[in-house]
């Protein structure tokens, strides 16, 4: 019998079928395929290829010139730019302003041929650095009200070149479904005077069901009404609000966790695209009791169709109690 | 410059490219393909292969034997069923219940091949009567409170089965889409005193910029802040909140204007799948001042990526005046 389930922080319901679960063979995918060669705009070598560098890491030598590690740039055709006055206007009955704002493009690795989920640890790390330093450094910008950092991975996931490579997009206003995020976490601290991510922490570690793995600081789960099959959850196990205020041992932790839970994906689900991103806090609020950062995992196994455009509504053909089974019991290696 | 609009109904935010607009060529996107042959449960004579059925048009003979030129049926792995009481339990810190509901599937015509766009116009109008025929029978069980009608054609849009159908899901909660949309026109309501639906009629139809067609009876326009490239709405002139009320003139005329639109995007998007949702109001609900039922057409042409997945915020390469003209200009026939 199929089940609905609420997601206790935004109220949204998903279909669980628990009838005839799909398991990760059952699904027709694109897999990423390897890395084709030709021109890349963001190879060593081709730095003038891009807008000239906010950010990169490099032993030495000049900027935009090769030798980095990690470079940030932004991005070359920007959904927004941060240049100009945030102007907000009528039009008619409708409101509109212009698109004042960051997009910014993390180059991840000098390696074309890498992917998050292979590359060494401690070039995730500096990649989660990367994250860290580009919030905090547009937090500054009193306009930009929301940063969001995704990855897109395979063509499938809205992937459009394959050198490995994050994005930042820093907005002048709140997204609807952070504030839906955020309202409802809020309303559950007013009602419990506590955090209900918190609360999902010590009811998914106890329970184990729903559980991928944990560390000391981290705990990695399926959601309880995951909208997608395998999306996958990581939240640090310690309450804060903004993931840009993480300490380094947490970030060198997060490293390990995130490049781990990427491999194991990647041996279930037979190198599926996925999208991930950090749910932080808004840039311009300090630390929020309600609020807790965190990332959410999505494989791209499915397509989203009318009835989910229409209603919000999720139907997901695999129940997480089975897909977080197979996600703990493969190995790393 | 890239410009921020806001939905004046659900107070989303999307981002609209005004730079480098894409135009219908620049899409690359999957054409649904010719129709193949091979077994086909929705084909005449193949009645036993899907469930009874709960409603046909047919002029004579017997249910479920050939001979008729619509079928409504259950779904053959429904996401919801209708046997059983509803249970609403916790489960810990969660909230679940039953699947309770229904999951029916609307056989357009007994014509494998046949399109939306070019069946007869008097074929549509048995769909629409298929549509207003089933929501008036499942809103006697007081347990289902939204139903929503939608289509889905071609394999990128979500369609498993190439003969033509459309579905319904009866849900036993309201949906967070459509709540939110409910509660947004309601504000509107209460500041205004007006339905912002009319309200947006009257402004679309002053200016014409984003208008695609009129008629007496129904104006089919792009909306100020789309999702998607050429997102389109139709909406009736006359306010009504539930589409199963419309009477058989309305449905007469919105069968010429369904197939009209459709008609004009299979030529400017050169058969680009989609998907189509009928937005009308809670099942158990009795007119509503604020809402005014619509359908909403949205073509297969962009991927969503991690930034919508975890913001809600969209990012639309074309404006909608632009696409607007595109689907004025071009010809029916």
């Amino acid at each position: 019998m199929p089940e609905l389930r609420k997601d206790p922080i935004t109220g949204r319901w998903v279909i669980i079928a628990t009838g005839r679960a799909k398991r990760p063979s059952d699904f027709s995918h694109a897999t990423v395929p390897p890395p084709r060669t030709g021109f890349c705009p963001f190879c060593p070598g081709n730095e003038s290829k891009t807008p000239p560098e906010v950010l990169a890491f490099r032993p030495g030598g000049a900027a935009n010139s090769a030798g980095w590690t990690l470079r940030v740039v932004p991005n070359k055709f920007p959904a927004l730019r941060v240049e100009g006055d945030l102007s907000r206007e009528g039009d008619g009955m409708y409101d509109r302003m212009n698109g004042i704002g960051a997009h910014e493009v993390i180059i991840e690795t000098p390696d074309h041929n890498a992917t998050f989920a292979e590359m060494p640890e401690s070039q995730v790390r500096e990649v989660l650095w990367a994250y860290r330093s580009r919030l905090l450094d547009l937090r500054q910008d009193k306009r930009l009200r929301y940063g969001v950092v995704f990855k897109n991975h395979g063509e499938e996931a809205g992937a459009s070149l394959e050198h490995p490579h994050s994005q930042l997009i820093a907005l002048p206003v709140i997204p609807k479904r952070v504030a839906d995020e955020l309202a409802g976490a809020r309303t559950y601290f007013e009602y419990k005077e506590r955090c209900i991510y918190c609360d999902i922490l010590r009811q998914e570690l106890q329970s184990s069901a729903r559980l991928v793995l944990e560390t000391e600081r981290f705990a990695v789960i399926q959601p309880y009404a995951p909208r997608f099959p395998f999306e996958t959850w990581i939240l640090p196990r310690r309450h804060e609000s903004h993931f840009e205020e993480a300490d380094p041992s947490t970030l060198d932790n997060l490293a390990w966790v995130l490049r781990a839970t990427l491999r194991k994906m990647d041996k279930v689900l037979e190198h599926a695209a996925y999208n991930f991103a950090v749910h932080t806090a808004p840039l311009q609020e300090g630390a929020l009791a309600h609020h807790h950062w965190h990332i959410e995992v999505i494989p791209k196994l499915t397509r989203v169709a009318g009835f989910e455009w229409a209603t919000g509504f999720h139907i997901n053909p695999t129940p997480p109690e089975e897909s977080a089974k197979f996600l703990r019991d493969v190995g790393l290696v």
